[in-house]
């Protein structure tokens, strides 16, 4: 079949025309998405603030330019990234997994701390505030290490798939908050590497990193104990989960992990409590544009109230307190209002 | 100006002529490279091993297939990348640190072991073997901890501007093995992020690690100390180096290493010596394709000539034993013979 010359000059023009607004509809999408990369958010002084310091840090020629290579954003996970109340999601699955712990080893049903554990599990679970530090990190040692790496992965991704926050009553993988998703999003969009810098563990968290917050699990800086090299019956080799502490990932544990995991310092560091203080130090003492963010939780009503910055309700978990909120506005952190700054706190809200 | 419609249809023919064009001329590149990714390689069982590796973890649809995320390769440095012979570079920077150390300190000019070493700059710099193991601890400390982590920085990129290595006379970062960092070169092309698990430090890696072999500073893992968070006079926070060791990445440091840094086993790793034999195992006794491969100095001529494996002269510095070599053929390791299966040694080579 031969075209006239008349159709085939026409289908031309119309596969290019094809082409090029093929490019300009691409275009056009990309800008949409540059135009509000942050949807979640309320227009304010905390939206400005990511927003400028992306624009700043990512426009070729800004006096603020930041090569690719050192486009490093740190990130606590608990209370900045999910919910952490009334308890870490951690020492949810510390307390939740004594039951087959005791299982396992009979002798120890009635000796406490593990008895106190099996009564909490029985009803209020917020009561684990009642159990001392020394409990709590015989509880840490015998439920997260002295096994195999593998079988602590295995356990820890078969808890997250069958437990829930008694109050939303999803998965504690749902509990991440959408505008701080967003932040990720975009910051990725725009050449960063995130990076998880918590204190809660590192094997931990990184069983749900990567599909929970599209951060792989290299990615995440945490409190660390060491693992020991040996040999199975099988000659194969692998490692066991030890109860000696590395690196305790909290407070001036931050920037040391950050300086030992990651060999840079951050452009932009996010936090919500007195454990991320020296982490937004550390990223603030940076020379060009620097972005130190709090997230005040200040919301009670569509998550939690708690400080006891600005008068807000005094707690342990995630505290934040009126010397924190000073720093930050005397140094130029950031406060987001959990109340006034987010337009919606879970991906799941309609 | 108006073409005539015939004008007009040519250029428009043109036009995708030469966006087709260009788009085969791209796609016939690409084959290319990909055709022989390993130029200075000797045909043979070593090269095939990379390449049908590489291969089996890459195609969709193969049984080994690797997911993009999982692709991990690790190479020890010293005698795999490059040069360690007669020296480790990391020792020659700790040696030829110590005259600026002694004018800082004149009380330690008569000092042993920093009068030792004055003496060894002076003549024979392999008589640094003569120096105990806790003579280096002492100088390792005084030279590598109790700075800045900034200061340490800038002293060691200054340092490695300057020195060079006294037999062929150019800067250490020029001595790495042009087969290896097509190694590199090949894995990241194939989507496998590369990282450098070294038993040197891993600070002083990272100062060289993007521009040497285009692995960033983060994709370093290495001995490390740890460094204390503080404050200057300024009340600015800055961290300094401390004479603690946190990780000792030699032997079943090196897994261990790979877990806390990097949490994912290795599909394929790369070393040279008995520092590298638990690595090694760790990334075998994966499933699925597993890649273990150690470079054997065989050859005096091009470089060096050590072991005591296949009777070759034995040495303090990366040390290949005999019981490796029969545990490399016995578990199907990879031997690369330098003097076999490498075109050419260095990149500055004709």
């Amino acid at each position: 079949m031969r075209f006239p010359r008349k159709t085939f000059f026409l289908s031309l023009s119309m596969l290019l025309l094809v082409v090029f607004l093929g490019g300009y509809a691409n275009f056009g999408k990309a800008t949409a998405q540059s135009a509000n990369p942050l949807p979640s958010w309320n227009d304010g002084a905390a939206k400005k603030a990511i927003v400028d310091f992306v624009q700043a840090t990512t426009t070729q020629g800004s006096s603020k330019f930041v090569p690719i290579e050192e486009r490093i954003a740190t990130f606590d996970q608990d209370g900045t990234l999910w919910v952490s109340h009334p308890m870490y999601t951690q020492v949810m699955y510390i307390l939740e997994s004594v039951p087959a712990l005791v299982k396992a080893k009979p002798e120890l049903v009635k000796v406490a701390p593990y008895s106190t554990v099996l009564e909490i599990l029985k009803g209020d679970r917020a009561a684990v505030s009642k159990l001392t530090m020394p409990d709590l990190e015989k509880l840490a040692a015998a439920t997260l290490t002295g096994m195999p790496v593998e079988t602590f992965n295995a356990e820890v991704k078969k808890w997250l798939a069958e437990a829930k926050d008694p109050r939303w009553k999803k998965p504690y993988t749902e509990l991440t908050y959408q505008p701080m998703q967003e932040v990720l999003k975009y910051l990725r969009a725009s050449g960063y590497k995130t990076y998880i810098v918590t204190g809660g563990g590192q094997d931990f968290v990184r069983q749900y990193s990567e599909q929970v917050y599209g951060i792989p699990r290299e990615q995440v800086v945490g409190t660390a104990g060491s693992t020991k090299y040996g040999y199975g019956k099988d000659g194969k080799p692998f490692l066991t989960k030890e109860p000696k502490l590395l690196l305790n990932d909290n407070n001036a544990g931050k920037p040391e992990g950050i300086h030992l995991m990651i060999g840079r310092r951050p452009y932009a560091a996010f936090g919500n409590s007195t454990g991320d203080q020296q982490m937004l130090e550390y990223t603030k003492a940076g020379d060009g544009a620097r972005l130190s963010m709090l997230v005040l939780h200040d919301d009670a009503k569509r998550e939690y109230a708690y400080g006891p910055a600005q008068g807000l309700p005094d707690t342990k978990v995630g505290t934040f307190t009126q010397a924190l909120y000073i720093e930050a506005k005397k140094d130029g952190w950031v406060v987001i209002s959990m109340k006034d700054d987010w337009k919606r706190i879970f991906g799941f809200e309609e």
